[in-house]
């Protein structure tokens, strides 16, 4: 069986290389296409010179419906009115999409929910194999330990960071609140400052932490009188969130339409 | 239902007196009865006094026969050797015996087993929930994670302590050797000091860590290229093991005899 | 010579009773007082019975003349508006007053003022080696980094805390402007939530955790391209504060009058 | 004035390619050489090429005595035999020999000294800026804590290193040993296994990580009753290793002959 074809959408970005050098780097997987905006400079360079290396084949095109219509599989971390759109081509395309764009609105989630309903569809806001691990743990150990376990979640990223908490933060917290049968904003405590007065039982608190190139790092805290759990995890390079793409892009060949999460993936 | 009466062994060391206290405060329990040996200069005194406050009405005695009589729980940090003792009158009177005591070796628990025909036996290497809760954990989590995730368990202590590593970090890492379908005889690495060589896959690693009068802390590590997964547990409360002890006395009231440890009691 | 006589403010709460235990158990100071609300139950008890242990010969009062006339320090982590009397008190009777009360407004530090033209007056947010060590060294370690080196302090505290970020953190935060030779007015960052943009460049941030029964803990990050530095305080045991408390005493008995602070106790 | 030639040596390990980099990016120096061994399938081809990338005008040679004759600084982070070859040849030529080469015996230290009395060297173990104010806030925090201030040093790195602790470990325990007056070699205590006793007072304990891919993390722990401080470094990308050098190729631009070492260029 060929290897499928993977495109590769706002490819000259930070993640999109990313994404690049791990499809190339891959024996499992082909890559067909890459997509970028019409004023980006990369658009019909060869997009290995582009990257400052050999050429490799692959011209960048900011035609989206040529390169999607030849791929069994788009990996796509852009924006969410680009997502939406690559979403009904690859529907089209009978191709698995693969989504890690964040500040999705239910807007944008109706859209990706028709596109569902033609092909397979793989969204999650962190693609890691540690970080959707921490996910089940969480929502496990919550639902174990009582409300006297306080619930504290903490995440520290790099200064460009523009949104506090992480996305992923925000997924731990919810996880903890499942746990204990509530939603996250039945328990969400703001950020602390001033006189807050005591902690209120039950109640889930965030800290967002931001300095220097920190990659992604997120504590949950459980603690009790005399002892704490902590649920730890850090990625120190954003390569695990590509592979961990690449491998829902593989993963999704052979399933039929419907929306997926890493979760599903990689069997949790 | 009148409330179980308890019997607190080596009453008078560190961990006696945080066990009586703890029964003192419980209003789920009664304390009837206090051990030393009959070279301690408690022996006669009242309990309460002995501790520097008012009298409770519980004379420390040097006679386990009579006070374990009366008992419905016996609660026993103590030795291997006393314990087996205990072990023995506390079937006879069908009273829980709970086990906190280390260093126990073969032909102690063999002399365990034998009692544990007899009354129910609550043995436990730690007695906290939060490091049972880890230990399940880290079972799972080793079994989820292939191995190219290395594990390591690193462990701190006070320094008065004379062992290393920790018979907590023996437990977590047997739990995570479990996890991989191994004995922890088969992976585990030694303590690495000068020229080791290369981490061999599939090791499990040790660090102790001693200073200051740190209760106890125990990380498991697993890391793999670019992200790591730590779960931690930070005790800082001998109180902890004492509430773990009496809840369970408590949970052992209903229970047939047999030997169990404190996933059983918690319910892990 | 006789060894110091000292009073104890608030000697009902639970700091209280921490600094009776630590001044008993002292071969270098006698306790001579203990100062109570006049509705207190203690209140003309004896001391050492109130707090459950055998009599001491000290009866709680709610005179503070008396009591500190015949003193020769004052240690006190009570409440602005008492701290004010007491330091006015202690001044009359050439007392060294230990002050480890928090949330002294501007008009309370005119009259602390006042009163150290008579007597020596040590005053800290924190009274730990440790602290105070690492406030040294933030201000050190801030002067030395460029402000390429994002600075960070998280602490996390007990979950009855009412206000946040702690009084030890904005010392912190405090250094480390100074280190970098402006206010902390001018650098501190609010709490983040939400839509916070990228870092600011030289801003200094804060994060509170609130859980269980945590002591204090407080971090100092510093954050660079490809690598940080923390300086990091843990404390699990009040009596840490105790005992500075009391080195700040024995310390004052030769000192002119004045403000003085841990470091200067410290030698730092 | 020009910009400093500088010439890498070992051009196409890791952390020669790294170096080449961040020369590459630097607009305070010029790339002017890349020396290999006679054997590297480099040697002859453009370095940019051979790196995968566009040609940049430099050819990779094994001719080390051309290649140094025309630089003003050579970054060398080799073997001790051919450390010792390039100090020599740095020395004939007036350059800045930069050596993050490990493992050098006293008989290679010796002709290194002998090179530095017609060039200026600077020579560092770890060349970071992080590493290197740790190293002085440990000595200077080892003088200010009493020895009831247990002292460890932990560390963890990636599954290939083959050795432990790590010399920046025992960098940072031989900073702490002479803030204490004592050299390593005094307080220095094996890696713990088994019955080891209760720690002793005054030593030095380390403990070796080993897992995944981790660049680099120390922590020295000061851990006393109640309270520990903790200094800590963490190294997330080994870029920060070549900036060093660099920095002290430039820092040593206007140097007379001599040996310097990181804390001479940092000015600490």
């Amino acid at each position: 069986m060929e290897k499928p074809g993977i495109v590769i959408t706002g490819a000259s970005g930070r993640m999109g290389q990313m994404l690049v050098r791990t499809v190339m780097e891959s024996d499992q997987a082909r890559l067909v296409g890459a997509i970028e905006r019409q004023v980006s400079p990369w658009i019909g360079r060869d997009l290995g010179e582009a990257m400052g290396g050999a050429a490799i084949g692959v011209t960048v095109t900011d035609d989206p419906i040529e390169a999607i219509a030849k791929a069994q599989a788009v990996i796509d971390f852009t924006s969410p009115a680009a997502t939406v759109g690559f979403a009904e081509l690859a529907a089209q395309a009978r191709a698995v999409h693969v989504i890690g764009t964040t500040g999705l609105e239910p807007e944008h989630l109706a859209k990706i929910k028709a596109a569902a309903r033609h092909a397979p569809i793989v969204r999650a806001g962190n693609m890691s194999l540690g970080v959707n691990l921490l996910v089940g743990l969480t929502r496990k150990v919550a639902a174990a330990l009582g409300d006297d376990w306080d619930v504290e979640v903490v995440e520290a990223h790099h200064n460009r960071k523009v949104d506090a908490p992480s996305g992923t933060a925000l997924m731990l917290g919810e996880a903890a609140a499942e746990g204990r049968g509530h939603s996250l904003d039945d328990l969400r405590t703001p950020a602390r400052e001033g006189i807050t007065g005591a902690r209120e039982k039950g109640t889930i608190g965030f800290s967002a932490i931001r300095g220097g190139d920190i990659v992604g790092e997120h504590d949950v805290m459980f603690a009790s009188a005399g002892e704490r759990l902590i649920l730890r995890h850090v990625a120190t390079d954003r390569a695990i969130f590509a592979r961990g793409a690449l491998r829902a892009a593989l993963w999704g060949q052979d399933k039929g339409p419907g929306e997926y999460d890493m979760a599903d993936v990689l069997g949790l």
